[in-house]
């Protein structure tokens, strides 16, 4: 086990009602609140209502940006850093899924910074001061909830990229499982895909130990194995949108990679889908995954995947190494298949022609991994194979 | 799974050397501390040396109370909260396993309080404010580095009783598996076995659903029952001990409790041998732990006994359902058994004579736990069986 430095500072409201709590927790900070969301599902669900009844009853000013992109923009980052400081907020409030909350995080730093938005994403060292931000979840998928990233889009430059602070954690997230009832059953796919891939991310790992680490993420895993085509086929089982949407916040709050390195070459692979076609990312983790599995599986590698096929998925330790491996792939794409994810890149509109510019930028950072290190003609053939 | 409100503020700052960060981290609160700690192994091992060596580099004062006992006495933290009030300090560091920290966490509140310190055990909500407390931990055992509870003992009273309130939790602690290497055998077994019971205490639960919890759970019960033996006999053998830690840790702050009912039916059996008999609170539930589940398992608890064996313990499921869990509780016997722990009362001096009286102290607060709800005749049943 490697040392580590373990804070997750964000209070979590968890369950029905749960909501009650916002204007008290609000108070805490001020009253000013710049309330961000996105394509307006939450006046249709009626909890635009609930949450600006709450402020008006409780006497807490508020401004909005609404309309944040599924993969948000800088320019929206722009516009509500501007919204911040001609109303003198005090906290920023986010709604919805990690679009909103992401791009509520980059706000609250850029309101501190005074260049322009996009430096303290190309940049995050150049963060120094957060204004006070929380959440109220709508969909289990990027954990952004209870940690200190975010990811936004330039799509003038045609980058997605990461970014982070430890004061961009959000200070309170209110995670009320029935919030995510009404979601869409490509979103809550989706969504689920993207939970897994953050364990996947941090559980193939050149870290050969942290065993401890590694059965709470086989935990997780299995979490979305069993609750994932529950809530597909039955939108209201609270148990399973409680359960997925707990396991969103765990896999990504340091919990299970804390002590570990970590790989995030498939999210980095597929921020440049995002970033040049727009596609929903948990679809293109869910794309690239067996076969960023399949490329990296090697005499190295196969210990842990046998792990991964035994501890998740229950196949017989007893047969051949290799077998028990390639039997854990093929049970990951039929998983994120019995999901309704496409399982090709070309049915989500990506041919060859920018595959070549895109695995040349997913290393713009440097090389991706650790466990098993790509470079940019290792990740054009894990796109060429998922085409 | 049942609404809950997270929150795990303490810092962790884990693995070799983070005793570095230790006067960086005690200045964001002042400059006056006071050390508290057992019974003299700190200076046997260095490591007092080495804290005070860090206090007088960095022109930190500190005041000592040396000597607190493994069942800690509420004279004791009469003593600590008079020093701390004579010299006006400004953060508690307990250096220690749970018995100084618990210690510590009660002086940290009776320094704020008017009456006798033993008042805010019996009634926690005589807490009104706190002192920060910080901690360095030599012992994997009761997770008090990372909670906002603790167990004090009042002889005079025959009394051994929890308290907390939510300032209690330290502000940071630091976890260095190496300060473990030198813990005599006896102490790493009882350790060991504390961690396991905390998990059982709310794995075992009315709660019937919390299925990412629950996986969470089996996966620190297997890093138990893996690394227990391997730290016996290889006492630096630093992923053991490093596991061990963080599961003593994570095993009691919320993680695996919250969203479900808990037992905590042995601890408060335990308790009341500890308060009579001051004996090793990880030996007397080690030894009452199996009879505890012999007692309780019933149909109605059947099935949870059964997810046990099969997921902890890899008994095959196709079997008869009453046979795989009483091997699973064979199994939690042999455990113990193979950690050197008695397995009897007699063993530990405990005779017929004060059963029945221990067994109505144990439910002076109401009838344990909610899987099984137990009444003073049953206590005084398990009891027995464990003479």
């Amino acid at each position: 086990m490697k040392n580590f430095n373990y804070s997750i500072p964000t209070k979590v409201f968890f369950g029905k009602d749960q909501i009650n709590v916002l204007a008290r927790e609000i108070k805490n900070y001020g009253s000013k609140v710049l309330l961000v969301y996105g394509g307006g599902s939450i006046k249709k669900s009626g909890l635009h209502d609930k949450i600006t009844g709450i402020l008006k009853a409780n006497n807490i000013s508020f401004w909005e940006l609404a309309g944040v992109e599924p993969n948000p923009r800088v320019t929206s980052v722009r516009k509500g850093a501007q919204l911040c400081r001609d109303n003198k907020i005090d906290l920023i409030l986010a709604v919805g899924g990690g679009s909103s909350i992401d791009c509520a995080k980059v706000i609250a730093a850029a309101y501190y910074y005074e260049g322009d938005a996009w430096d303290i994403v190309l940049d995050p060292s150049k963060i120094k001061k957060v204004l006070p931000l929380a959440t109220i979840l709508t969909l289990a998928a990027t954990g952004s909830e209870m940690n200190a990233g975010a990811v936004i889009t330039n799509f003038e430059t045609k980058e997605k990229l990461g970014t982070g602070h430890e004061d961009m954690a959000p200070k309170f997230s209110i995670l009320d499982p029935t919030y995510t009832f009404t979601l869409p059953v490509k979103q809550t796919a989706a969504g689920t895909a993207d939970i897994t891939s953050h364990i996947f991310e941090v559980y193939f790992s050149s870290t050969k130990e942290a065993f401890l680490q590694n059965r709470m993420a086989e935990g997780m895993l299995k979490t979305c194995i069993k609750y994932g085509p529950i809530a597909l086929k039955d939108p209201e089982n609270y148990e399973a949108r409680a359960n997925l949407m707990w396991t969103s916040s765990l896999a990504i709050n340091g919990l299970i990679s804390y002590g570990k390195e970590t790989e995030w070459s498939v999210h980095a692979m597929e921020h440049e889908l995002s970033a040049y076609y727009d596609i929903t990312h948990g679809v293109g983790l869910a794309i690239l995954t067996p076969h960023w599995m399949k490329y990296i599986l090697n005499d190295s590698t196969l210990d842990k995947f046998v792990e991964y096929g035994v501890n998740v998925w229950d196949i017989d330790k007893n047969g051949d190494k290799y077998a028990i491996a390639n039997a854990a792939i093929e049970k990951t794409r039929e998983y994120y298949n019995s999901l309704g994810i496409p399982s090709s890149l070309k049915e989500v509109g990506i041919n060859e022609e920018k595959l070549e510019e895109m695995a040349k930028q997913s290393i713009r950072r440097g090389k991706l991994g650790n466990f098993r290190v790509l470079e940019a003609e290792d990740v054009l053939s894990i796109f060429r194979a998922a085409l």
